[in-house]
C-alpha cells in the first residue's frame, strides 16, 4: 500500500530492458551519439512540429532552466502560490537567475484562474511597474493538487499572458498524466496553446532519471544550453538518459503509465469517497488523490501499513475543507495494482 | 582506435549488471532507500575515516558545490590555470557562487609548484589583500596533463594553504588513475594529505553518470546539501546512481578498470616515443598521454580511423615543446583494448 | 502644495552647511577620515550601546546588504507583501543574494501580526519545511502605508522569529519618524526589543544621500563591509556623507525634521477627515497621510497644483476601503509649510 | 607632501560651490529634476553625439554595471590582469553577474598589446571555445601604471574585439587625464575608435562623489537602468551628484583639474629621474609617478611627512626593473601644489 509519492517507484521494465540493452560501445561524448540525437527527431514527431529539447537531471533542474530562459533584469515569474517552482526547489530558480522573483497566485485546486491572472497583470501596464517587469508565466500541469488545465484554459491564460509579452512556460512533471486524462494530442496542450517551453517529466512516471526541457516556437535551445552548462547538467554520457526516455516514447509507455496511474487514482478516490470515512474535495483528474482523513483514521492505515503523508490545503475551497480533520495525499504510480488500491480501500471499511 | 576521451566510452559490465539488477521495487525517494544508504557507510570503509557524500550529477557539479562550499564574499579560489574549474565549466562555478574568482596559477603539467603557490600565498597576509581574500585551493588529480601529485606533494601544498586558513579541494575526476599510479591509499592522498572535500568521479572511469562529493574531516555535507538541492541535482530515485557506484567500489572494479586505463595509456607513450615518428613531453601517469604529431601523421593516423584530438600545450615546459608539431591528447580507458593501441602504433610505422 | 513624496524635498538647511563646511582639505580615502570615524561613536551614543555602520547610497542598498548578511543558500526572509523589500527595488536583494526569496505576509495597514508571524513560523519547525529555511524578519518601520510598530510590538515579533534562529532585520527609511512618534529612545524600537541590524535612512529626512546599515548586539559589520565593497558602494570620500549624517544627528536634528513632518501629516490628515470631502482610513503615525478621494476632487486638487499619487490600497481593512474612490498617498517632509496643508485643504473646500 | 592617492583630496572649489548652490528647493525624484535631466545633453555636447549616462555611488559600479550590460551565460571579459576590475572591486562584477569570468593579460605598463589581445582571440573562434564566450574587452584609460592609449591604439584593440563580436568598454576613472595628456577630443578617444561605453569618474578629479557610466552608439541606457536600480543605486536625489558632473563640465574645469594633476606627476617624475636617487620606468602620461626607492629614502621620506605606497611591479618589464629596490606609487591630484613636488625633492636631495 505505497502511496507516498509516485517517485517511490524504480523504473518502469521498458527502462529497465532499455539500460540492460545499452552496450559497452563507444559513442561520441556529451550528446554527439546516435541515441542522444534522436531525442528531438522523436520529441518533434509527438509534438507535431520540430522542437529542441535539453535532457537535465531533474525537473527541478528544467523549472529552473525554463525560468532563466525568460529572466530579466527586474524580472517577475507568475505562478501558483503552492507551485513546485515556489514551494519545493529551495528558491533554485532564484539562484540559477539572480534578481528573479516568482510571484504567487492563488488558485483553487492548484490551478491559477483567468480572472486572477488578469488582476494581476492589470497591475503591469504593458509588463512593468514600480514592482520590476513580467517576464514569465509557469502553469504545472498536472498541478500540485492533482487538477488538470484543458487545452482551452492553458490557451486562455496563456494569451493574456502573451498580450503583455511574456513567455509562457509548463511545468510538466505530470504532463502525461495530463495527456492521458484530456486525450488530446500533446500539441494542441502545449505550444497550439500557446506554452513556449515545457518541462517533461519522465522520472515520476517510469524512469530512474530522466527529465528535459523542450522549446516549441522556434525557440533555440542554444543559449539554454550554456546554462545547462554552467548548472553541471551537461551530462557526457546522455545516452543512459536517451534510453529511457525514447523506451517510454516507444510504444506510447509514457501515456499507458500515465493512464494505469490515473485509473488506480480515480479508483482509489471513488473508493474513498463511497467509504463514509474520507472526503475528497476534488475528484482526482491525474494520478494523485487528496482526502480528508481522521487522525484515527490515518493512524489506521498508517498501522496496517500505507505510505501516505499529510498535505496543506489551503488551495482547498473554503466549501470543500474540513477542519476537523486532515488532508492526506494518495498518490498513485506505474507500479500501482489494483490490489493495494483495494487493501486500503478494505482496511478503512 | 577511440582515443578521443574516457567520455566516450559506455558502461564497463559490472555497472551494466547492478543497473539490470534493480528491480522495479519501491523505495523511499531523495536518498531515503538502502543502496543510496549504503555509499557513506562504503565510502567510509575505502577511506578510512566517517565522510558524508553527495551525488551529483557531473564532475563539473561536484566541482562547483566544492568550490561553493568554500565560498565567502570576495573569495578568490587558487587552481591552475587550465584547470577543468578554470577552462571546461563555462563558468559554472562562478555562476553558482556569485563573486567567486578563480585565479589561475601556472605549472608545468598542468600541476602548481610549491614555489608559485607560496609565491601566490605571499600576496595575501592572513589571506586577504586588496584584491579580496583567498578561500580555497583546488588541485586537479590527476592534472589535465595527466600528471600526478604524490602524497607528499599534495601535503606540502595543503599545508601551505592550511597555514592562511584555505579550505583544499580535489578534483578527482580521474582521482581512481592516481590512485592506481601511485598504490597508496585513498585516505593517504586525501584527507591524510590535508583534503577537505574531492570530486571523486566514476563517469569517465566506467559508469553512465555517477559523480559525487565525498567531505573529510568531520565537514558535514548539509549545507552543500541545500546547495545541490538548489543546483536541480536531488535525484528522486538516486539508487540508480548508488548502484553504479556501489558495482563500481565492489572488488575495486573502480580501481582495476583505472589500472587498465593507465597501463593502456603507458604503452602507447611507450609505443610512440619508441617510433621515431612522435615525441612524448611527460611519460603519462594517468590515462591521458600527450604528443607531438606531424601534420601529416595526424592525417594519416585519423584517416585510418582513430580518434583523437589536439590540445593546447602552454603547460610544457619551453624545453620539450616542438613549436612545428601539434600536441595531442590520447586517451585511454577501461575500454580500450591492447589491440586498438597497437593498431595506431602499427598504423604510424 | 507638494504631497508626492518625501524624496523630493532637497536638503535641510544643516546639511548644507555641513557640506559647505567641508574644505579642500586632504584625507585618507575609504573612511580613514576623521568624520567618518565620527559616525559610530556617534550612533553608539544614541543606541546607547556599540554599533558598527555602513554607509551605503540608498535605503534599498541598505536593505539589501541586510537581507544578505541573513542570507543562506534555501534561505527565506519574511517580510510584509507590500514592503519596500517586495515591492519597491526590482528583486535587488534577490540580485545580490540569489537563491533568496522574500516570503511576503498580509496585514492592515502595513504592519505584520503577530497571530500571521506565529502561522508562518509554525509551518517551519526549527526554522526548516520542504520549503526552504527561514533566515531573517524585515520589519519596516515606519510601514508603507504611515503606521507604527510599537517597542512591544517589535519586540513581540522578534522574539517569535528568534525562537527559531532568525534574525531582525529593520527598515528604518522613516525611522527617525517612528521615534518622533513614539517619543522613545532609538535604543527601545531597536536592540531591546530584538533588532539585529536597521537601515536608518537620513535621505527622505533632509540629507541629500545618507543612508546607512547599523548593525546592534555585537553583530560585526566585518562581512557585510565585503559586500557593500561588491556592491560598487565603498565610496572612497565617504567625508561628505558622514558630514550629512553628522548634521542630522547634531541637536536632534534628524528628530526635529520628522517631528515637523509628522506633525504636518496629522495636520494635513485631520483636515481631510473633517473636510467631508475625503476619508482617511488610518489616522497618520509617521509623515504620510492616506486617504480616499472622489475622481473629481483629485482632479481638482492637481489642477490647483497639488502633486500626490494613487497608491495601492489592498492592506487597507474591508471596512474602512471605499471602493468608488481612490486611496491617495500625500507625503509631507522637513520642508512641508503649514500654508501647503492650509492651501491644499482650502482648495478642498 | 599628499601623494597617497588622489581620492585622498576633498571637493575642488567649483564642486563645493554647486553644491552650496543647491537649494531646498522641490523638484521631481529619480532624475526627473531639472540638473540631473542636463547631465545626458551636456554630455552629448562634449561628446558631439547623443549619448545616454546612469549616475553611480563609485567607479566600481559603473564598471561592474558595463560589464553586467555585455554579459551572457558562459560569458568572458577581456581585461589587463592588472586591471582595477580585476583586482581592486573584490569580485563585484563576478557578483553583480553570476557567472562572469574576467580573463586577465598582461601587457607593459598596464596596457594590453595588440598581438597579446589577438593571440587570445584566436583561441575563440567567433568568440567562443570549450572555455565560454567572450562577451566583452574592457580598457582602462589611463592604465594602472599611469600609461595611456592613444586613439589609433584604442581603435585597433576595438577593432579586434569587434570583428567577434564583443562590446568594448573603457574603464575611465581617469579618462580626463587621458584626453588633457593626449589633447584629443572626448569623442576621438572613445565611439570613434569603437567604445561602446564608458565608466566616466569625477570623484578622483574634485568631485565628491560622481561616477557615470556613458552610453555610446545609439546602447540603450534601459536594461542597465534596470541593473542599477537592483545594485541599489537608484538615488532618490540624483540632483546632488548632476550638480558636481555639470560644474566640473563646465568651463573645462575637469580638463584644468586633470593637467594640473598631469603636471604635477611629470614634474614630479622628472625630479625624481634627476635626482639620482630614484629611477622612473615609466614617465607618467596621466597624474601617477612610479618609481623605485631604496629602503633608507622611502623611510625619509614617510619620516618628513610625505604619503605614498608600494606597488606590484609585475608589469615593469624585466629590463626595467630594479630588484634591489622598491616600487612605489605617488599620485598627484587637483589638489597637489608645486610646493609639494618640490618639498618631496628637496627631502630627498
Amino acid at each position: 500500500m505505497m502511496f507516498a509519492s509516485d517517485n517511490w517507484a524504480g523504473a518502469c521494465p521498458q527502462v529497465q530492458q532499455a539500460l540492460a540493452d545499452l552496450g559497452p560501445e563507444i559513442a561520441p561524448a556529451y550528446g554527439g551519439d546516435a541515441l542522444s540525437a534522436a531525442v528531438n527527431a522523436r520529441l518533434s514527431d509527438i509534438f507535431e512540429a520540430p522542437v529542441e529539447s535539453l535532457m537535465v537531471a531533474t525537473g527541478s533542474a528544467a523549472n529552473a532552466l525554463a525560468l532563466a530562459h525568460f529572466a530579466k533584469p527586474g524580472g517577475i515569474t507568475l505562478a501558483h502560490t503552492n507551485a513546485h517552482v515556489m514551494v519545493d526547489e529551495y528558491n533554485g530558480p532564484e539562484r540559477l537567475s539572480p534578481g528573479l522573483k516568482i510571484l504567487g497566485l492563488p488558485g483553487p485546486g492548484g490551478k491559477l484562474t483567468a480572472d486572477g491572472l488578469a488582476n494581476v497583470l492589470s497591475r503591469f501596464p504593458e509588463g512593468v511597474s514600480r514592482q520590476g517587469r513580467l517576464t514569465c508565466l509557469s502553469l504545472t500541469q498536472a498541478t500540485e493538487l492533482g487538477q488538470i488545465y484543458t487545452q482551452q484554459e492553458v490557451a486562455h491564460l496563456s494569451s493574456l499572458a502573451k498580450q503583455i509579452g511574456l513567455g509562457v512556460h509548463m511545468d510538466g512533471a505530470r504532463f502525461a498524466n495530463a495527456i492521458a486524462h484530456l486525450a488530446c494530442s500533446p500539441a494542441d496542450l502545449t505550444w497550439r496553446a500557446g506554452v513556449d517551453c515545457l518541462s517533461l517529466g519522465f522520472t515520476k512516471n517510469g524512469a530512474w532519471a530522466a527529465d528535459l526541457l523542450i522549446f516549441f516556437n522556434g525557440e533555440s535551445s542554444v543559449e539554454a544550453g550554456y546554462i545547462r552548462k554552467q548548472m553541471g547538467q551537461n551530462f557526457s554520457k546522455p545516452r543512459f538518459m536517451a534510453a529511457q526516455i525514447l523506451a517510454m516514447l516507444d510504444n506510447d509507455i509514457w501515456l499507458n503509465n500515465a493512464r494505469h496511474a490515473n485509473e488506480k487514482a480515480t479508483n482509489l478516490a471513488t473508493g474513498l469517497a463511497a467509504s463514509g470515512k474520507s472526503s475528497v474535495p476534488f475528484m482526482p483528474q491525474a494520478n494523485e488523490v487528496f482526502a480528508y482523513f481522521d487522525a484515527a483514521d490515518i493512524e489506521r492505515l498508517q498501522k496496517a501499513g500505507a505510505s501516505f503523508y499529510p498535505w496543506p490545503d489551503e488551495d482547498i475551497p473554503d466549501d470543500l475543507r474540513e477542519d476537523d480533520k486532515t488532508l492526506m495525499r494518495l498518490v498513485c504510480s506505474f507500479a500501482t495494482s489494483s490490489q493495494e488500491v483495494e487493501n486500503l480501500l478494505n482496511e478503512l471499511d
